[in-house]
């Protein structure tokens, strides 16, 4: 194995530099990690992976994307719950043969993100992979406690709301998937997605949000979630979905991936119908999509159509 | 995929039951899990991969020892540190032709020893796997603010101390590696080890231990560990050795196996060479094996012999 676990670790300190800074009591290297949490806060965690061949694959994701996205998607789930992430933890096993370049720019791309957040790499295990890189990600936040927004809290009337643009990832999975040559922007948000870290805090402080979820299965599933654990309906007003642009020259992206395509990280919440959304949150421009309904069920409304709104779950690389 | 990932979701609902307990402020089905941290303690994470053909075989390990093994990774860390578990975490990666009894059977595994020690299971990640049954287990715990047991606290003349007996679980890995037929016993170690957590929080509460660490790599390894964060050195007298037994009828395992060996999950820690220490705490016994030295290097000392210990770490089963 060209790179030993103790290596790696060496590294992974070193990028990471102190073992201890501010809520991180200890880091990387004892049997735990120790973390702080303010006084009357609760913590969040969250785990996700990231599978090569499932959500990212060598040829199409440069390593600095593939970092950055594993993070990333820890991130959004913190910032869904209205969090402030504190700590990530990363589980990571490298077959035999990878270049101990493709390791570097992977944690560069990983702590690069994590810099800006101030989140502390702080823990983790390695070993050796039997088939592809395999990462699972660990974050770890804090809220005060009883105040984070959870999926359940959606009530009939509320208005329906996402931050963003959507189905830009998808469309840009779709470019690579046809093999076109795509050069990984920093901006565009399938390699280099931002989490809503200060709009989900926002949303939770001023008391505006009363269900909320992360945009990572696509908004029919991610909605669907919502509705399910509020034990309520949805309409969708389609003309006001705020389409996504992509390719040379921009080009909105269709309906059907702003539906149904997955992973653009994007904030999906609900409001009670008279509160005073702003329109621009930290920069991010917010657009009221549609009503929570007493009935169950998904719906659209296109004028006076009205048409059950499919479920389409998002099946990562799974359709390639 | 024969089992979806809402099916998987909603059985290890089912199986852990309330998604609210106790600590668990909000388990599984949310963007994040909530957890409280009792006042005035911190936080302890760890993270533990169970990667089949690494760490585990199904032709070897029944699915219920998998499922044991895979968490007693995590609760021995939390032992180490002399804290208490909370929850636990499941990000669990199937593959496509996977028998779903196998996946019952891992889960009751897994789930038995978390009931065992009260910890929920309060949320992961589900994906299909590449290759190969990938899990990764993450445990947090709690402990009194600033109380931990750390690995760099061992000082000179420090006396060294294991609990149990080491190199059960090499010596059944052994017997599995020769294609002997081996029966999977609950009181073997190899195939379900018990976290010494009472052991590991009783040596914390009573200021016995100054530094810890939990043998999962094996006795030279482990100890190694302990001696490069406290920047000491370390005299292990042979003849104390406390050898596991194994095979039938028993017979006691090699000293190779007691100092190399890994997995056994028992506990090494130093204290002060006045200090006294229990015989037996939590019904395991207690072995002092050692003194910690102030001139670096690992030595063995067998009557007036003294030879340098070689530090073998534990490959799980590269060596196959």
């Amino acid at each position: 194995m060209p790179l030993p676990e103790k290596a790696l670790i060496e590294e992974v300190r070193r990028f990471a530099r102190s073992r201890s800074t501010g809520n991180v009591r200890l880091g990387i290297g004892d049997d735990c990690a120790i973390i702080g949490i303010p006084p009357r806060h609760e913590a969040l965690v969250t785990t996700d992976f990231s599978l090569e061949g499932v959500h990212f694959r060598r040829q199409w994701h440069p390593p600095e994307s593939v970092g950055h996205r594993c993070l990333a998607r820890g991130l959004s789930d913190i910032a869904a719950m209205g969090g402030t992430p504190i700590a990530a933890f990363l589980s990571l096993a490298l077959p035999a043969r990878l270049p101990q370049s493709w390791v570097d720019r992977f944690i560069k791309g990983l702590l690069s993100l994590a810099k800006r957040y101030s989140v502390a790499l702080a823990g983790g295990d390695t070993a050796q992979s039997p088939a592809g890189v395999l990462a699972d990600i660990i974050v770890m936040g804090s809220v005060p406690k009883g105040t984070a927004v959870i999926r359940s809290g959606a009530r009939p009337g509320n208005a329906i709301y996402v931050t963003g643009a959507l189905g830009g990832s998808a469309a840009t999975l779709n470019l690579l998937r046809t093999k076109r040559k795509v050069v990984p922007s920093e901006t565009d948000r399938h390699f280099y997605p931002r989490p809503r870290l200060e709009v989900g805090r926002y949303l939770r402080e001023k008391h505006i949000a009363t269900a909320m979820i992360d945009l990572s299965d696509g908004l029919s599933t991610d909605l669907a979630h919502i509705c399910d654990e509020s034990s309520v309906g949805a309409e969708v007003e389609m003309p006001r979905l705020p389409l996504a642009s992509a390719g040379k020259p921009p080009t909105s992206v269709s309906v059907d991936l702003a539906l149904h395509g997955g992973e653009d990280y994007e904030l999906l919440f609900t409001a009670p119908a008279k509160t005073r959304v702003p329109s621009v949150i930290s920069g991010v421009p917010i657009t009221r999509i549609g009503t929570i309904t007493k009935v169950r069920g998904l719906f659209t409304r296109d004028a006076s159509r009205r048409t059950p709104l499919l479920v389409r779950g998002w099946e990562h690389f799974r359709r390639t």
